[in-house]
């Protein structure tokens, strides 16, 4: 475990349970709360390290599983590591393949040492456990690693949701104990589905453990949002409030302001990048499809106000034909302007707790949704 | 007809006829020779506007088939003209359409006006002749608009090509007559196959027509190497030295290089964009696969030596990993790459023409081919 000093809380909001924060890692300062966008094979979609940098990405992350796959860990290890192979030189978290159990779910098989995946490639075995996700997030190189957990699936009773708390919780103490990274931070995983006293427990034995920072899993796998947000309080309430709290998967803006409101720093999601690949664009009062009719002579930019290089170069008439067309460059402005927009959200975010209105702030998320 | 001041000699090789030029348009001035990127439907593909100019680009190329029939003229001319739609400040030539005879030969019917096509996307009916071409031209406001024509294919009987030469011309003398957009310079285009005689009437009669700049046309689909040079030459013999020629579709360095030496001052083809898309690097000495297994593990970039934002950043495994998993950016970074690579191979040689030293310049590639 690291110096507790690397997380730093500036303000706290009076009115909620949101804190401003600084997390300190060996590649930089994460101001939190933070968007990071998703990079699993070693690249966030369509997009360059240089792009990410211009709109803000303070950290990006990269999947274990994912990068075992392709290229093989022993290419990213002769490059330097995951920085220099993806040429990025801020901070970088790994998954651990932890979700690759929920979501390759028909090809592993669970044991008590770890799970079985056969490669969604080509069909070569991947032996994942507690030692072999730390080991290759190690020579990896990731500025924060994740404990490689079962994320168990929505619904889920009880009894499987009892019996993967167990194995996360034996996989969990396994990976405290791992070599690590040169200042690399390991950050707990809370699972327990739905049930408030098993995610309680599951965080309170994580507490007792000791890590870096906590992360709040197997959300977002097709519950209800009342039960997402149920899961995150039953969750973050026993966390230390010294420690970073992540909460892994979510996206939508309301959804993570609740979630900040109620103590989370740290958010993922592929949401921006995915939808704009399927043509929608995110503005900052909700979403809509450039692709639609009705767009196809519009002028205005994707978002008017807004000084991305997508939005202050190109108008909607010109991404939704690059979009219809197949053009990468429409994919590419649509992915900026979209991560443009939650990095911009987070900002405002962490502006608001700065000067004391986040309450002012999340009120007027209340009748703005992303649906 | 303009100015034929708008193109100017500025050196002349003593060894050849290559020449070292400056073309004037509305959008600003070309330095030839020069290499234009492809823009079919309004975007060099997986490129910016921004990535474009940086590394030098003076020039794109834009297509009136492939724009009329997405997005729509109307719509291009709603946002302003092809410059503001694209975000694209700097000239544009487009293509008329007469390479889509060609092309797309199953699609489409040749009368005395003109050509009958159906959509390749959803079978609509466009017809295209000197008349409609140029109007189109003129709609989308580009800096150079190239006469209709009949691209014929190769091979091709006499009667056939001699066919094709004289509706060429019919059509030449028409488009000359057209309105032009303002400033809009036009280019007419030789034809007549592999047939000396052929290609030197064609020539001579457009320069009795009189146009701003001379292009030659149906090379490049599918002839030998000696065919296609002998076409160079039995076009380009007969054209005014004060006027541009632009070589339609040839993009081999080597065959560059010997356009330039018998006088071919712009060119334009899909090579460095679509091989990138294929996983071709270009380098200073020829190309290579970089998906090839031998370079998944090889830390140097494309081009040792290159200084584009690709090979200042990447390394050849990062690279290919990304082609290899389908991530966009290795397309993007290697198509940056190689246009990078053919800007600086037209800046050498301008260089070289301007040093008096384009001779042993040429030398040095005849080791060297595009194959």
């Amino acid at each position: 475990m690291n110096d507790p000093g690397g997380f730093e809380i500036l303000t706290a909001d009076p009115g909620s349970r949101a804190r401003r924060g600084r997390l300190r890692t060996r590649h930089g300062t994460i101001e939190t709360p933070c968007f990071m966008p998703v990079g699993t094979q070693g690249s966030v979609k369509a997009m360059s390290p240089a792009e990410l940098e211009a709109i803000g990405t303070q950290v990006v992350l990269g999947n274990t599983y994912h990068l075992a796959i392709r290229p093989g860990i022993e290419i990213v290890e002769t490059c330097g590591g995951l920085h220099p192979f993806m040429g990025w030189t801020r901070p970088i978290l790994t998954d651990s393949g932890g979700y690759q159990v929920f979501s390759l779910a028909r090809l592993r098989t669970i044991t008590a040492r770890g799970v079985a995946f056969q490669s969604h490639i080509d069909g070569r075995r991947l032996f994942l456990g507690p030692v072999e996700a730390m080991a290759l997030q190690r020579r990896l190189g990731s500025d924060i690693a994740m404990v490689f957990d079962e994320c168990a699936p929505w619904p889920c009773d009880r009894d499987y949701a009892c019996q993967a708390v167990d194995k996360t919780l034996a996989w969990a103490a396994i990976c405290s104990e791992q070599e690590r990274a040169d200042g690399q931070l390991v950050f707990g995983i809370v699972q327990g589905g739905e049930y408030t006293d098993l995610r309680r427990q599951c965080a309170e034995r994580l507490v007792e453990i000791g890590f870096d920072g906590y992360a709040v899993g197997g959300v977002s796998v097709g519950e209800p949002e009342d039960v997402l947000l149920r899961g995150i309080r039953d969750s973050v309430g026993v966390l230390p409030p010294d420690r970073p709290r992540y909460l892994m998967g979510v996206g939508k803006r309301h959804q993570m302001l609740e979630a900040i409101a109620n103590g989370v720093d740290m958010f993922d999601c592929v949401i921006p990048t995915r939808y704009a690949r399927n043509g929608t664009a995110f503005t900052r009062r909700g979403r809509y499809p450039v692709k639609a009719g009705e767009y196809k002579d519009d002028k205005r930019p994707v978002e008017e106000g807004c000084d991305c290089y997508a939005c202050s170069r190109f108008s909607r008439a010109y991404i939704r034909h690059l979009l219809n067309v197949n053009e990468i460059l429409g994919i590419r402005l649509l992915t900026l302007h979209n991560l443009h927009r939650f990095m911009s959200f987070m900002q405002d975010v962490r502006q608001a707790l700065d000067a004391g209105s986040f309450g002012a702030y999340r009120e007027r998320w209340t009748e703005r949704k992303d649906e």
